[in-house]
């Protein structure tokens, strides 16, 4: 670690998390995205936190919206994975469903910065984040995919529109992260499950929690924090 | 209005919502911090864009985070004045939940700005925030009374923990306005709808629908845009 230069603080004083720079970089922005706000952290802020110098994090991240579009990728895509690769699986639509909510509820609480709280940013919807957004509808349209085929299958009073529904409760941990600092512990059971009943689905919730895990489990798909 | 200034394009030229000039400037504020961003937006850019000077605008507010909280203090002030309303009402408690869900997903819907996009902000958790905190805790204190009450009395087979759910929910109008530009026009039923049935309510959601109009007829709340 490069000296971070006289009378200027480390924002931490901790090892970074990751096991390279790249990694350690994404863990600082990822704190002061968050923690100090997007617009107002320079690079030179990031790099200062990891303590490196501007021109080594340039190396990595050609500029801050590279680093913030980085963070974003890594909220979606293990979910995304896992939703490709259930798609065509023959199991029911409901045990997919709860399976593909289950991993997306834990592995927003498991981040170790609240990086979703980035998706309302105003740079959002701009031209550099275009694919980030396509990347993130391809995973809500999945999740529309399997709650119309959950209410197709099984629900005898299904909520018109309903099927928008999952994704949207699903991502509000991240708001329960940033009201409370952390998601309640019985927000990985209470919204899959809540994710179901909303869809005028009213099977048994722990033989599709039971089926759920084993399905994960077979696509080796690690539950963070197990 | 002032002259602008030579130079310095104005941000709107149409007219400003709002009757008074503390109005304009909340609009103007409202469209430049949820487009521009909060913490890049000054004074003088919210100024401009009324077309009235910044020492007109001190006049009104002393600092940036004033107006930040008087426009925050908008998104929760009449579905807060409903719930305490609603409070001790003999009603049941789904016809009570429903008609605070569908008011406050209209009212979430209709405002011009998505001002709840700025809930996420970092500055919100300063002290300086903590009076606006406390009141949206308290209005997610009667959603919580509300649906835990929903869940004792009609609920066969309630989700541990949904009690926390249509809360959140509803506030899922906000990252809709913000993914998709506006919220489906169906969000204000499919969202009161499927608030109480994935609290385990297997009720009939035309009769509780229409409950909870009449409720909000006789207390007089007028449901935006009708």
């Amino acid at each position: 670690m490069a000296n971070p230069g006289p009378g200027r603080p480390r924002l931490e004083q901790r090892t970074r998390r990751g096991r390279t720079p790249r990694a350690e970089i994404l863990d600082a922005a990822g704190e002061l995205f968050t923690t100090n706000g997007y617009a107002t952290t320079s690079t030179r802020a990031v790099a200062d936190a990891v303590g490196i110098r501007q021109a080594s994090l340039y190396h990595h991240f050609a500029a801050k919206d590279d680093i913030l579009d980085a963070l974003l990728a890594e909220t979606i895509a293990t979910p995304l994975e896992l939703a490709v690769r259930m798609r065509d699986l023959p199991e029911r639509a409901d045990t997919r469903l709860y399976a593909l909510a289950w991993f997306d509820v834990r592995q927003l609480c498991a981040a170790h910065w609240n990086l979703g709280a980035l998706y309302l940013l105003p740079e959002l919807r701009t031209d550099r984040f275009a694919s980030f957004r396509l990347r993130r509808d391809e995973l809500r349209g999945h999740y529309e995919t399997f709650a119309a085929a959950v209410i197709a299958e099984a629900a005898d009073d299904a909520v018109p529109g309903a099927e928008v529904l999952p994704f949207r409760l699903v991502e509000t941990v991240i708001n329960m992260r940033s009201d409370e600092g952390a998601a309640p512990a019985y927000a990985e059971r209470t919204i899959p499950d809540a994710t179901l009943r909303m869809l005028g689905w009213a099977g048994d919730l722990r033989e599709v929690r039971a089926a759920a895990g084993r399905l994960l489990d077979r696509l080796a798909v690690p539950l963070p924090l197990g």
